[in-house]
């Protein structure tokens, strides 16, 4: 029962592998990059600490050209995020070897996240199972067993050596000469994990 | 970390009990009853063949008669189901030993299922955390799951030993003359655990 899990060294979507193989699935961890930088690198190195299995999967670049103008537009990064997640989404449900894919999106989050009719959309287009292990969870629990499972660095978003999406969006954005503190939060934590605190 | 986990018997609640102890937590399975019926003994009979620690909790009957004023008003049984679940949750969550509660509602369910303000609610309310471990999972995850792990009894509703909250509701029903089939669908497959079938 192997599962592709979308994987940006972060702790939610750390927290989410450990569930899946827990539950007995085989994990191998995909980070999605737009070949700009090579910050799916950090996301390699905490596979690797923690032990999985991972890979690297190019997006066309155009899918991150439009998420840029759309944050340009609105003026915050919610839509841009939504739509390069869905885009990543489907991008590797419909690889051929992929029977079951999953990501860390939690219940309390606002983006990304996908909302019943998009979740079965996607099992029904791709023929595959799409699971959530931290869906039904909240900020409480996910709290109570990152803090015993993972070394966990937390860090303003600008300074964080992570391999999540906003890294080449706010990129991109600077390429086209928008500062980016303009369209994201100001002070917007993040976190990657660093290790192992307790395996169970 | 205890959970207090709303139990059934059925292969839903199971599997949700069987995450929770992959996760770390301690399970206590928590039937509800009426005190009209002993149907709560097919969940504890379930629950010691599994290896669970198991109490019933016993709520007030006017609750049980609301939920049958409800069903016979809309001459449907969701909106009843749903009324009993938001109590029973409630109840629990206010014991004072309580600090986490638990139940096997599904993403594709339909009732009972708490959207998100009053998933918050219950948590803000009673100081718990609301853990819904198979919310993020499809039908697809949760049959290979469960085919996996339980040996799984299915039946039609009206004939099957179990112990969730329809069974009472079907009695009360009765006894005001009327008849359950005219509410109820008719062909309603449910489901009782009978064992393990691989322990993980």
């Amino acid at each position: 029962m192997l599962v592709h899990h979308l994987y940006s060294g972060g702790k939610d979507s750390s927290l989410a592998a450990w569930i899946l193989t827990r539950l007995g699935y085989e994990v191998e961890l995909v980070t999605i990059s737009f070949g700009l930088l090579d910050n799916w690198r950090y996301a390699r190195e905490t596979a690797e600490t923690l032990g999985f299995r991972h890979r690297v999967v190019y997006l066309p670049g155009e899918i991150l050209e439009n998420a840029a103008k759309m944050a340009i537009k609105d003026g915050h990064p919610n839509n841009a995020i939504q739509f390069i997640h869905e885009r990543a989404l489907e991008y590797v449900a419909s690889m051929p070897e992929v029977e079951r894919i999953s990501d860390g999106t939690r219940r309390d989050d606002r983006v990304p996240l996908l909302d019943l009719p998009k979740a079965r959309s996607l099992e029904d287009r791709f023929g595959v199972a799409y699971i959530r292990p931290l869906l039904g969870l909240g900020y409480k629990t996910i709290r109570e067993l990152t803090e015993r499972l993972f070394v966990v660095e937390i860090r303003e978003s600008e300074q964080l050596k992570k391999a999540d999406y906003e890294v080449e969006l706010r990129h991109l954005l600077r390429e086209k000469g928008i500062d980016p503190l303009t369209i994201f939060p100001k002070s917007h934590y993040q976190s990657r994990v660093l290790g192992w605190r307790e395996q169970l």
